[in-house]
């Protein structure tokens, strides 16, 4: 795959650019995470997603730990090329470290905040550490 | 509908948050564009979409030129409090100021990259300035 439009698309300051991941079969937007033009490289080498983490700066890849992996189905950039979306397959279901299955699941209502999300799996049991 | 929750999110270092905009009937990303506190306060008082323009440095209505507004649905935000996404009706039928339904038209294919999204109308026609 030809990747010259990697150096096309606007990074920010710090070289990061957003990245929605999406739901290939359901199109609920599992989460959004940072990535820069070297993770978006082993992306597309790999075909799962990688990021890098602004609050542990260092990269990483979608369920290194957890075993929920994305593998990507299809890549598109927006008409200002500094927004990235991917469809994936979620491996395990769940894109959320909190067990969710994606990280919106916080619905603002006229009563309340509320969890309106769905629940896959315990945190504390993926997640050993 | 109380809006406590809307100063406990993490703007960045300019005062705005990222807003992925979903069509609430095909989930189809439309676009993505930046919010402040006080476009999100009016977005949740007029029920439209209101953003800050960082190129343009104002305020701006998602349609106030070309009549395509977004009637919010439904509001979420991630598990970090760090992006926002709202369900709209998509009047018009399209977001991109470029005629596209979507933003996100340009994907990334192993032939290179494709136009792949719906042209809804005519920017020249739409936006006479």
């Amino acid at each position: 795959m030809n990747t010259d439009w990697v150096d096309t698309l606007k990074y920010d300051a710090k070289g990061l650019i957003p990245a929605i991941i999406q739901d290939q079969v359901d199109g609920q937007v599992l989460m959004v995470a940072w990535m820069n033009r070297e993770s978006l490289l082993d992306t597309l080498k790999t075909g799962k997603t990688h990021f890098w983490s602004r609050s542990k700066q260092r990269y990483w890849m979608k369920g290194e730990e957890s075993g929920n992996v994305q593998k990507v189905q299809s890549v598109f950039y927006d008409c200002d090329s500094d927004v990235l979306l991917f469809k994936v397959e979620q491996v395990g279901g769940a894109a959320c470290h909190t067990g969710h299955r994606s990280c919106f699941f916080m619905q603002v209502t006229p009563e309340g905040l509320k969890d309106t999300g769905t629940l896959v799996f315990d945190p504390a049991t993926v997640y050993k550490k």
